[in-house]
């Protein structure tokens, strides 16, 4: 059995203060997020989810989102994004000239329903009164798709509705796509073979994978649409998020834990870890708990100890 | 990029209560480790690292290896183990009745000097001086090769350094090997590599891979270590065990996470993964903390959830 090839270069996206804080128990005052986005646009990541635009009653946390998206410094290297819901959100998120906007549905009915309160209709509906509202804006525009792995109502959702789904968002004139496991159910044999369909099915259209950690297997997801060449990544410093399914789980795969997997492989993603791990240790003094992330509580695997002493060095 | 085939059957290998205990804070008593190693043999697990047969002032909390080696009930599908860590280890791991012994030295110099106070060739000794002992007796003898990913002290193991040592393991007279990332540096490519490099020069010879999750890869190692055809691989209930350089930092690679992963990708192991996280579940009681483990608070990938009410079902 061959080992598959490596993309050549990786593009980290975060999303820490988009599904990281959506879900944090208290609200982190908007100087301090804008702070953490400043932080986070010289890390070297491509993009940053900064914000979604969407009922503050929805999401309290979030209720700055118009402030935090016009406070914070725009690095020309980075690409700022919003998840919008609505078109009431896209036209917030446009007037706030955000360079991408993320749109969302799931590919379950029932969760769609649940989460968005629309049938599927209703919502490309929505994707496409976007669309229009966009033109002659500079914006591009993501579609991601929800529960594309699997949903906590209804369970394994099949490939070919997933790719269906795909292709719908394309001809709605969205610009490219996420596929998102929502609620970490994806196995890395499932993401290998989506991944691998959606190549064959939309050749280079720019794809995201969007994976939760709740079961452990975030890594091991990251790692088989790597191997089927998959070179865009969300991540949540610290692996801040979750999932109101799966209390004490853990949340987002780890920025600072995927980069350094990436790095150890050999993969470049353009991203200063040792500022990555930095901003990531600060995380529980700002928000007041420990974070999953685990590179950040054991070190890089190349930070080596010391030997300890009364051990002889030996001759070799 | 095609899909390696992952192996018809994977062989779990449970080590909680010889390298998960063995860091434990406090002392099991002896009756609630054989209860759990009791439980354990009805599990489908193919083996149990029962204790490690070692001084109790180096590690107090397997002192009483002899009573819980005695002590348990024997399945006689599940192979017991006892790692010993020299030739009196030994002795007392045959005197009861072990189905295997598990040699350990490490790869790097500086780590078998610091963790067995020997330099290689008297390690190679001590093998030989076992092989001997154990003459006549039907235990198997598995040598691991500890920091073969890596030192916390020297760093990196060349590949074929970690291969000429598992050379002399077999010349000794063992019977099979076990690769151990014991310090939880390995990344899924260096994995896949050594692994195949393995399978190259040895062919069948019985390969074991002991990953821990210390920097978060442990089940991305194991997925790589899979795709080159590993089907035995040692894990620990609730993912007990850790790493003395990484305070806070995750322990052994997830018995029953890793189960999760390989039943959702179809790949059987034979292992009741409701009854594993059962137990998985109990050990916050038994040991009086939180364990790593994120399918026993999440729940498996299929365990779907009621819809909200309020929420209208699709008509499809």
């Amino acid at each position: 059995m061959s080992r598959a090839e490596f993309p050549a270069y990786v593009h980290i996206q975060e999303v820490v203060t988009r599904d990281g804080l959506q879900i944090e128990p208290r609200f982190l005052p908007t100087g301090q997020k804008i702070a953490l986005i400043d932080a986070l646009s010289d890390t070297g990541v491509s993009k940053i989810e900064v914000t979604s635009f969407v009922s503050p009653k929805a999401v309290p946390n979030l209720a700055d989102a118009a402030e935090v998206a016009r406070g914070i410094r725009r690095n020309p290297a980075v690409t700022y994004v919003a998840l919008v819901p609505n078109l009431r959100g896209a036209q917030a998120a446009l007037d706030a000239g955000m360079d991408e906007l993320n749109l969302v549905m799931s590919v379950s009915e029932t969760h769609n329903l649940a989460n968005m309160r629309m049938t599927p209709e209703q919502s490309l509906d929505g994707f496409r009164a976007i669309v229009e509202a966009a033109k002659g804006n500079p914006a591009r525009l993501n579609g991601s798709i929800a529960t594309a792995f699997g949903c906590p109502f209804e369970g394994a959702q099949p490939q070919d509705k997933v790719l269906a789904l795909a292709e719908r968002y394309l001809e709605a004139g969205l610009h490219s796509i996420t596929l998102a496991d929502t609620t970490g159910m994806a196995n890395p044999r499932q993401v290998g073979r989506l991944v691998a369909g959606f190549r064959a099915r939309f050749g280079e259209v720019p794809l995201t994978l969007h994976f939760h950690n709740t079961r452990g297997m975030g890594l091991a997801n990251a790692l088989a649409a790597l191997e089927q060449g998959a070179d865009r990544f969300d991540a949540s410093l610290g692996g801040l998020g979750g999932c109101p399914f799966a209390p004490g789980a853990t949340g987002n795969v780890v920025t600072e834990d995927l980069v350094h997997m990436l790095e150890e492989m050999g993969v470049p993603t353009g991203v200063d870890l040792p500022r990555l791990l930095e901003l990531a240790r600060g995380l529980p003094v700002l928000l007041g708990h420990d974070i999953p992330g685990q590179v950040a509580k054991a070190g890089r695997s190349g930070d080596l100890h010391p030997v300890p002493p009364g051990v002889r060095q030996p001759a070799l």
